[in-house]
């Protein structure tokens, strides 16, 4: 999708009398902030079908008896706040695409908007991968001293969704960081 | 500190032949950076000094034999991030704040720089309290899905240590946002 849009923005008879550095630095945006939808997007649907059923044995009970026992994604606040702070990126990302492909000379002020609300989302991706790889990394190695047992053990499958889940974030707040530091640089050499 | 700081900055003579909107984003910087410090300072320490030791029951035992056992900070990679974390923000507080305060009149490498490590720092600060807020909150309700069980009921003191720690840090990266959008602000000014 990134190889299709690019064209569209450099080849705008618009951006002929812009310089080349501009053009340069304005289709490296439209390409990240694809990339941006791609992970954020796909962050949020892996972890929503983040489901497990196992056979788990009852405390109180033999070992021999064992009941189903459903893990999923929704018994975790943290990872309902991921879902949600990734969706909303998610869309503010194809806002922020058209935006950039539609205006193909980007004036002063669109590029301070982009800028300024980068770093809101960059603050709001880099929480949600926090609090969810937090919460990802007891279920992983539990936590002896207040004995919270470890789930991943059990439950494989659900555990890779959220392992993926959270890397994926992690490189949407990367992208973000760039996307940011882009727009801010953009607006560095126009002063220049 | 804000207070005596911020003199020295706006009655430099250099200062005189720059616009009055310059000094007073130059000052509001000063100040905003000197209370990031007072922030994520008092966030790691308040962290650090988290430790109570309690008297509790022993699984498998009759409930009237209780054992000594520590609650501490340490016990939890999460809030072993989140002290890194916030200490390192202390330390960049420290020399951002000498740099906007030597340089009066700043120039645009040294706004550029601001901006683009601040958004940084922003993500540095919301992933370890993401992280840190995650872990606190199954302290304080615990999961019945996995058997986490809470433990605030126990360590109150503790807990509110933990509470107050997550609360600063939030400051803190709020208080980063809005200097890394001081900084792209006072780019786009010079634009102008």
């Amino acid at each position: 999708m990134a190889s299709t849009d690019k064209p569209t923005t450099v080849s705008t008879p618009a951006s002929e009398a812009a310089p080349p550095a501009a053009a340069k630095y304005s289709a490296l945006d439209v390409g990240l902030r694809v990339l941006l939808f791609a992970a954020s997007v796909s962050a949020a649907v892996v972890m929503g079908t983040a489901k497990q059923t196992e056979m788990v044995p009852v405390p109180g009970f033999p070992p021999t008896i064992r009941v189903p026992f459903t893990a999923k994604f929704n018994h975790s606040p943290a990872f309902i706040y991921f879902i949600a702070a990734l969706s909303l990126t998610g869309l503010y990302s194809i806002i922020t695409t058209l935006a950039s492909i539609s205006v193909s000379r980007k004036t002063k002020t669109i590029l301070l908007a982009l800028a300024l609300l980068d770093v809101v989302f960059v603050g709001i991706v880099a929480s949600a991968t926090g609090a969810a790889g937090g919460v990802a990394y007891i279920g992983l190695r539990g936590n002896n001293h207040v004995r919270w047992n470890k789930i991943c053990n059990v439950y494989d499958k659900f555990c890779r969704h959220i392992g993926s889940a959270v890397a994926l974030s992690l490189f949407a707040a990367v992208l973000l960081v760039f996307l940011s530091m882009i727009s801010t640089f953009t607006l560095y050499k126009k002063i220049r």
